[in-house]
C-alpha cells in the first residue's frame, strides 16, 4: 500500500471522530435556526450558547467576548478593517509586521487604498518582531497594532506579552492578536493576557471543521461589523450561525487545550529529531525560524540549489505531504514574503519546505520523512545547474 | 407523542439525508487543504471545483462566476459593499428597496455613515417594487441597485427582469439580485438573465448545511473583496474552503433544481389551502404579500387583535413551529420593516405570523396547522382587551 503521510498540518488538520460525532446531530435531526423563538429554534440556540460558553471557559473569556466567523480570514479581515473603520476619526495609523498571514496584510493594503498609513515592522534572522522599532513606530493616531502569536510557515513565536506591553504603555491603539497558528500549541489565557483587544481563531487548524472560527473581541473595544445584517451575535456579525460547524469547534478546542501538555512534548521531541536530521545530514541546508522558540510541529528548511515545488512533488510522489511557503499562497510562484523577511536570497526561499507534523505522527514516520528528504534532495541537486555553481562557488572559497 | 410540525422553511431548512452523505467524506477521511499542492490537496481542489462545475451548470452560468461564501449575509454584505468601494470614484449613489433583508440594509447604512447616499424604493400594498421610482431614482453616479428576487417574510417576487431592464436601459450601475429565498423556487437561468450582474444564495435555505453560501459575480464585474488573504477563489474571497460544506451544497442545489416543477406544484397547493381555510375561516384575518406572484411555500397572515409573539408560542406549545417577521430580526420587538413598508398598521403587523412549508409538509400538517391558528387566535382574542375595542368599534361602523 502507498504509503500517506500528512505533514501538513499547519495547512490544515483532519476533523476528529469525536468532533465529527458532536456535530452530527447538528447536521440532522436538530437543525432550527437559532434566532428563530420556537423549540427547533431553542434547541439550536442552546447549542450555540453551550458551545460559546465552552470557548470562554477554555479561553478564560467571558462568553459575551465570543463571537462566531466563518474562518481565520474572516476573524482577520474584521479585527483589521472593523477597528479601522470604527476608529478613523481618531487616527489612520495602522502597525503590523511584515510576515503577518496574507488576511492581515492585504486588509491593510486595501485600507491603504483608502487613506491608511500602514507601518510593516522588521523581524530578525529568526522571524521575531523588533520591538524596539515598535516602541518608536507607535504614534498618537495609531488606532491598531496587529501581531500574530505564532507565524505559519517557519513557526516563530512571537513574544506577544513584551509587545502587548510596549503597545499599551505607549499608545491607545487596539492590540489584535492572529492566534490561528498558536491555539491549541500555547497557553492563550485572556484573563491574564490583558493587553490583548482582539485574537482570531480558526477551527481547522486545531482538528475542528472548516469554515468556522472566532474573533474574540474584549469587553468596551470598540468595533464596526464586517457582516451587517440580522441581530445575531449580540448584532456584531449577522448571519445564520453555522450551528454543526460552531458545535464541533467547541469540541475540537475542548480536546486540544486538554490533551495540550503531553502533545506538545511528544510533538516537540518528534520535530527536533527531524531538524537534527535533516541539518546534519543534509549539506547546505538549514532551519528557518527560531531554534526552539518556535510551535512544537513546525519544520520549515531550506536546501540550496533546489526548487521548493520540485521537492514538494517528489516527496507527494513518495506519500509524504508537506508545503513550500504558506498553504495559502502556494498556488503563487511568488516567494515567501515571511522567507524574505528573515533575510534570504529568493533563490533560497525558493528552495524552502515546510514540515508540519500533528496527532498522528509517529517516529517512523519522522525517520522515514528524514529519508525521503536526503534522497530527494540529492536526486534534485544531481540534476541542477545550480547546484554545480554553488558547490564550485564554495570550493573557491571555503 | 408530541406533534412536531415544522412550518420555518425560510428561516432554515433541515439538511437533507443525500446531502449530509455528499459531505461525510470530506469531514473525514478528504481533509486536504484546497490550497496545497500534494495529492490530499489535490482530492480536496478536485471536490470544490466538481461543486463550482455543477453549480454553475444548474445556474447557467460558467464555473469562473461561483465564488463560494459562508452565505448569504456575507454574499449580500460584498456585494455592496464590495461594489460601493471599487467604484466609489464613479459615483456614491446606491438603490434599494424598503423591503430588502437586513443584510442589504444594513450594509447601506454603514456605507451611508462613510458619505454614500441610499435610495429606498416604496413597494404596494402586496409588496412590489414600484418601478416608475426606480426608473426617476436611477441617476449618473448611480452605482448599484440591489433588489431580492423574493421576499423572506411575505413571500413576494419581483418583477427582476422588469427591474434589471430599467437598470440597464437607465445607467450604467450594477443590478443584484438577493436570491437567497428564490432558489430552489424560482427558474434561474443566468445566461438568459443578463442583467443581474451579481446574485446571492445562501445553502441553507435548499436543504443544504448552514455556513455556506455563493455569490456569482458575472465576468467583467469589478469588486472589491470583503474578505483579503490568501488566492483562494482566484484571489476574490480568501480564506481556507469549507469543502464538506460547499459539496452539500452542490448537492443540494442539484436535487432542489431537479425536484422544483413537482416540488413547487406541490407546494403552491398546500399553500393556497392553507391561505384558504385561513382567511375564510377566521374572521379579522389577512394575508400579507401577493396573492399569486409569491413563494409556493410561503403564507403570510396578519390577526387583528392579537399579538404574534403569543401566536407563535401557543402554536409551539401545540407543535407546530411559526415565525412573527422574519428569522433574522425575530429576537427584536420591532415591528417587521417589510409589513410597515407594505402599509401596515404597527399594531397589525406585531398580529403577524409567517407559516413556510417545506420537504416533509403534508395535507394533514396544512390542516393541523389551520385548525390550531383558529382555536389559538380565538383563545388570545378572548383575552385582548384590544380585540373588545376593534369589535365594539365594528359593531359601530358595520
Amino acid at each position: 500500500m502507498k504509503k500517506e503521510i500528512y505533514m501538513d498540518h499547519a495547512a490544515t488538520t483532519y476533523t476528529r471522530q469525536e468532533v465529527i460525532e458532536a456535530m452530527v446531530p447538528y447536521l440532522g435531526d436538530i437543525y432550527g435556526n437559532p434566532s428563530t423563538l420556537h423549540s427547533f429554534g431553542a434547541r439550536a440556540r442552546k447549542a450555540v450558547e453551550d458551545a460559546r460558553d465552552k470557548i470562554a471557559a477554555l479561553l478564560h473569556a467571558a462568553p459575551s467576548e465570543i463571537y462566531f466567523t466563518s474562518g481565520g480570514t474572516e476573524s482577520d479581515n474584521w479585527a483589521v478593517k472593523g477597528t479601522a473603520l470604527m476608529n478613523s476619526s481618531k487616527g489612520k495609523h495602522i502597525i503590523t509586521s511584515k510576515i503577518e498571514h496574507p488576511a492581515i496584510l492585504n486588509a491593510c493594503k486595501e485600507l491603504a487604498k483608502d487613506g491608511f498609513e500602514i507601518t510593516y515592522l522588521d523581524v530578525d534572522e529568526n522571524g521575531v518582531v523588533d520591538t524596539r522599532q515598535l516602541k518608536n513606530a507607535l504614534r498618537k493616531d495609531t488606532i491598531l497594532v496587529s501581531v500574530m502569536a505564532a507565524n505559519n510557515e517557519i513557526g516563530t513565536l512571537q513574544p506577544i506579552e513584551e509587545i502587548g506591553k510596549i503597545v499599551k504603555e505607549n499608545s491607545k491603539a487596539v492590540f489584535h492578536v492572529d492566534a490561528v497558528q498558536a491555539i491549541g500549541a500555547i497557553d492563550i489565557a485572556l484573563d491574564k493576557l490583558l493587553f490583548i483587544d482582539l485574537l482570531s481563531i480558526s477551527s481547522h487548524k486545531f482538528y475542528g471543521p472548516k469554515g468556522v472560527g472566532v474573533l474574540y473581541i474584549r469587553k468596551g473595544t470598540r468595533i464596526r461589523p464586517l457582516h451587517a445584517g440580522g441581530e445575531q451575535e449580540r448584532g456584531r456579525r449577522a448571519g445564520t450561525e453555522n450551528v454543526p460547524g460552531i458545535v464541533g469547534m467547541a469540541k475540537a478546542l475542548e480536546l486540544a487545550i486538554a490533551e495540550m501538555p503531553q502533545e506538545r512534548e511528544r510533538l516537540t521531541a518528534l520535530r527536533d529529531r527531524l531538524i537534527e536530521r535533516v541539518t546534519v545530514e543534509i549539506e547546505n541546508s538549514r532551519l528557518n525560524g527560531h531554534r526552539t522558540r518556535r510551535l512544537p510541529n513546525n519544520a520549515n528548511f531550506s536546501f540550496d540549489g533546489i526548487e521548493g515545488e520540485s521537492l514538494l512533488m517528489k516527496l507527494d510522489a513518495l506519500g509524504i505531504a508537506v508545503s513550500t511557503g504558506s498553504a495559502c499562497s502556494s498556488a503563487s510562484l511568488e516567494p515567501s514574503h515571511v522567507l524574505l523577511a528573515i533575510g534570504l536570497a529568493p533563490e533560497t526561499a525558493h528552495g524552502s519546505c515546510r514540515l508540519t507534523l500533528g496527532k498522528r505522527t509517529t517516529w517512523e514516520d519522522i525517520d522515514y520523512a528524514a529519508d525521503m528528504l536526503k534522497k530527494v534532495v540529492k536526486e534534485l541537486r544531481e540534476m541542477s545547474p545550480l547546484w554545480d555553481t554553488i558547490k564550485t562557488t564554495q570550493a573557491k572559497n571555503p
